[in-house]
């Protein structure tokens, strides 16, 4: 942040707010405080017969490793909107019925929180979006763990995998340290 | 945003960018796309011998309303840290032992997701951090309904009221369409 989106000033500092505890950008010229905060990252674990819909991935960070359809949060809609829009933009998929919160992980190196729910998908008619170089049903006996894209992805199927069909699970909750991306540069 | 934070350019457009579906703020001169996404706010539910701490608040909005302590998360922690944190700052309490997931809100028409945890207190040693005029326990049969600060607040804890002691409950998760703020100005 070099320039002040306000008055378009170039004497930025960075520096602790009066009556705060936490550096930020301040404009030297207009006094405004640009705070920067983590970004919700919004995702499924579509389902259909015991399977769950993986994308291939089609763009950086980890082309061609394989994910759960999931992206940014846009500002006016909800969580579980997010969820549904990204299924849709991603894999071309439909999804029917309630969503169900899954998973919850934090990962501060990269000021991200990521959000899963389970969702049933509607049918077989999915493709790959834009991002996806393939989309496919997975069962839990054939997941690519080796090929996954990251972190929160890799646990989110990781617990999913180990649930008891039938019995309620309760949300998984977690802060990853480091993600795969950093830690396999 | 009128000025383009990266290259102090004033020339700034609103408009969808190539590939995508929603309009950004597009610099026209470096062309770097300025994504606006929602604020994560993390909150607790502190309590002591089932009573609940609540915080007068001593800033806009909503100041003198009640509220549970929460805050925006801030970048490079998990939201557990920010809810430790918030009630830190605001109540000048420590808490003990593990937080648990108790709901989450989104209210798209504020771009904002709202995670509250239950904690338990450490002690009855609390006071009014500088965004609150107030700090005191209430038990489930004082809490000042009529006067909180949000509806995210209140619904939370109208849900932690409505809990059967000892037994799991699941994580309450929803939307807020409208947030008591808005409908009352």
């Amino acid at each position: 942040m070099k320039f002040c989106n306000t008055c378009g000033s170039g004497k930025m500092q960075f520096r602790v707010p009066e009556g705060d505890t936490t550096p930020r950008f301040i404009c030297d010229t207009c006094d405004i405080i640009h705070y920067e905060n983590p970004k919700l990252v919004v995702g499924c674990i579509p389902t259909l017969d015991g399977e769950v819909l993986l994308c291939k991935r089609a763009i950086e960070p980890r082309y061609g490793y394989w994910t759960l359809p999931a992206g940014f949060m846009e500002n006016g809609e909800s969580t579980e909107e997010g969820a549904v829009r990204e299924t849709r933009e991603e894999a071309n998929a439909e999804l029917t019925g309630d969503l169900t919160l899954f998973s919850i992980y934090s990962i501060p190196s990269i000021n991200q929180v990521h959000v899963f729910f389970k969702a049933n998908l509607k049918n077989r008619n999915f493709s790959s979006g834009p991002e996806s170089l393939d989309v496919r049903l997975y069962s839990p006996q054939n997941i690519p763990w080796d090929n996954l894209s990251f972190a929160t992805v890799k646990k989110t199927l990781r617990h999913f995998c180990d649930e008891i069909p039938g019995q309620t699970s309760q949300v998984h909750i977690g802060t990853i340290e480091t993600s795969i991306r950093k830690s396999k540069p």
